[in-house]
């Protein structure tokens, strides 16, 4: 076993990105349901597309060479022999001197070769007069001009988008073999923790915030999540879930049970399980220093600070994009800005803070302004528009620098 | 009833901008499910938060007088009264020389006013030393510091993020009054289109792709969307399914059925339909000019193009704001680059156009290159990056020009 105590937020960083812990499984699922899921092998067509020839416009199929002579003094006239709607399947063969009508998307009968625009034609009982040449091919969209029969139309690893769902049903492929979601169970502990139905609070007791919030913003990771209560605080109880956990899901995320002074639990129920092989307890950073992270064998456990600005905190900084990572999904890029500190910041010597802030217009320029609620409230991460990072070894950021500003 | 042939693009956005049309029935749906939904009524919380006073850290529960003069050389004794958990009920009241150990997050007892951190503290059986003095409310979180009771927590129109939940939820707050969906009505049109469950096709026949596609797209614009099937090309059958969704649906959607040459099925039945207040058949735009928008009363219907890439393109441009205007999300903002065109692109004159393009990386710059596949091809729309804007009296974007280019 491999147990570090703590770590610095770059090393962390380091080993989650190194653990190879992605989906593998398959399943075939409708696509209907395929929206933002990952194909987990090369899809190929099994039709052209289009799968007959067809025509570009309304008009009427010809044999260009039969009106290649045709100008607006020089009408030919050939015989209608047919009207092709869309959806209809042409019964004649188009011979020399005859022609059918083709709606726009209609089947090309045998025989024709090019589409006349209705515009350039005049109708008169079963004549057509044309007043126009074309050439061969003119407004024909060929079998396959679109896609082909074995073509590659996607490749494993695709995440499916709005376009994606184009391609695939144009081919009628209705069944899509994609990757299964991770399967997360989500844990709350704490004896002053008690479910958002409960009318009343007594004294000491809090609503579980953790379980709504952290299992909401798991949703657009890709992981499938499962709740598994609140558990209190006691070894044996914590150990029990998190061995039923263990067997039904992937990955276990618990908040709250880090620190809590006279038994920490999170690091004693793990101590007692098998096969641990990587365990990392602290992450110097702030908020969230009590943070827990072990590996074994193909299950994952994180343990996450219990306030819900902390755990949110891990969640975003941590969390996020280990689970899009192993979902497949592309990872959350940090886009950030550089703006002015509009008030003095302090933060504690030792510990990578992300310090939620807020930003004001003042004269027309955006500015930080520091939250100094502290991460045991909740309006801390409702107030704050996003953070700055403030290093382990500063401990003001000064009125009038500029730093890096990061939306959650 | 206003009628409108063909408008401009700008015409259009403007008419649209203009149609007050807003989701406004209220729904009671509980907290899980309210992610993304928009608040109906400004919502207060009932109680405190915290509801009790407690402590910020682990420590000890004291008066802070009696450790005023506690020095590393003047250690002060206090006598241990009780061990207070987070989640427990405080019984006793903490008097002069007396203390109660309080874990964080856990109730402070009646009489105290301030928190030793244990770092300053030494337990011998019932004794407890102390090394440091404090002030009167150290490390005490108050009643309400974080939110107060009758304070309002969200506005009337805000929408549900992950940090609206933490606040949400730590009031206890569980059933969230927010507005209906929009409810949006999907048909289909066209006698060559089949459901992609139909194993084989005929000459003629197509996949029904718009149904899938529109759907999927329509998932983040807050509406509730149903499909309500594929409809013949005949006046009487897409009459009688577009009068059934009238009465179900707030917006209905029809893709086909907009130019189909011989009959043009949709301007004919929208005319039969009684309270049409406003048509618009036509915008001058590419892909897409068979399009039609009709209000009626309270009633919304968008007639689009059948071919799927021209389909979609007509929701990206004109629908999915509307749909998020009336959803009251905010709108998609239109990101845009300037980059330099690679190659020559053509288009017609007299139409507003949204040209699919590609991006590709030449000798390290980004620049534009056209897709000359039509709007037929799926794979157009599946093969662009995005779109650049050619005016309608542009009929050629040279290469070295530099365009604003749009991501879909």
């Amino acid at each position: 076993m491999k147990f570090l105590n703590t770590v610095s937020y770059k090393e962390l960083r380091n080993i989650l990105e190194n653990i190879s812990f992605n989906t593998s499984e398959e399943e075939i699922i409708s696509i209907d349901k395929s929206l933002n899921r990952v194909i987990s092998k090369d899809i190929y067509s099994k039709i052209n597309v289009p799968h007959f020839k067809k025509s570009r416009m309304d008009g009427y199929a010809v044999i260009a060479e039969d009106i290649f002579d045709a100008e607006e003094d020089n009408v030919i006239t050939l015989e209608l022999i047919e009207i092709i709607d869309a959806g209809t399947i042409p019964l004649k063969r188009i011979e020399k001197g005859k022609c059918a009508y083709v709606a726009t998307g209609a089947a090309i009968p045998e025989g024709a070769n090019a589409v006349i625009m209705v515009e350039f034609t005049i109708r008169e009982n079963n004549k057509i007069l044309i007043s126009k040449a074309i050439t061969p091919g003119t407004y024909i969209v060929n079998i396959g001009a679109d896609i082909k029969e074995k073509q590659k139309i996607c490749d494993k690893g695709h995440l499916i988008n709005i376009s994606t769902l184009g391609v695939l049903s144009s081919c009628g492929i209705e069944k899509i073999p994609v990757f299964k979601k991770i399967k997360v169970g989500l844990i709350s502990t704490g004896n002053e923790i008690v479910p958002i139905t409960r009318k009343d609070l007594n004294i000491g007791e809090i609503y579980d915030v953790n379980s709504i919030v952290l299992k909401n913003a798991m949703l657009n990771t890709g992981v499938d999540v499962k709740f598994y209560g609140i558990v209190k605080d006691n070894l044996s109880d914590l150990k029990d879930i998190i061995l039923k956990t263990l067997t039904e899901r992937d990955i276990i995320i618990v908040s709250g049970g880090t620190s809590k002074g006279e038994g920490d639990l999170g690091p004693l129920v793990l101590k007692e399980l098998q096969n641990i092989e990587l365990l990392i307890h602290g992450v110097k950073i702030k908020p969230g220093k009590p943070f827990i992270f072990a590996q074994m064998k193909n299950k994952i456990i994180f343990i996450l600070p219990g306030y819900p600005t902390s755990a949110l905190s891990c969640f975003y900084l941590i969390i996020e994009n280990f689970l899009k990572k192993a979902s497949r999904l592309p990872l959350k890029e940090k886009d950030s800005k550089r703006l002015e500190i509009g008030e003095r910041i302090y933060s504690t010597i030792g510990r990578y803070e992300f310090k939620p802030v807020l930003i004001k217009k003042i004269e027309g320029k955006k500015k930080i302004f520091p939250i100094n609620t502290g991460s045991e409230a909740i309006s801390t991460m409702y107030n704050a528009n996003g953070y700055i990072v403030i290093e382990e070894l500063e401990s003001i950021v000064e009125k009038g620098e500029f730093r890096n500003f990061y939306k959650f």
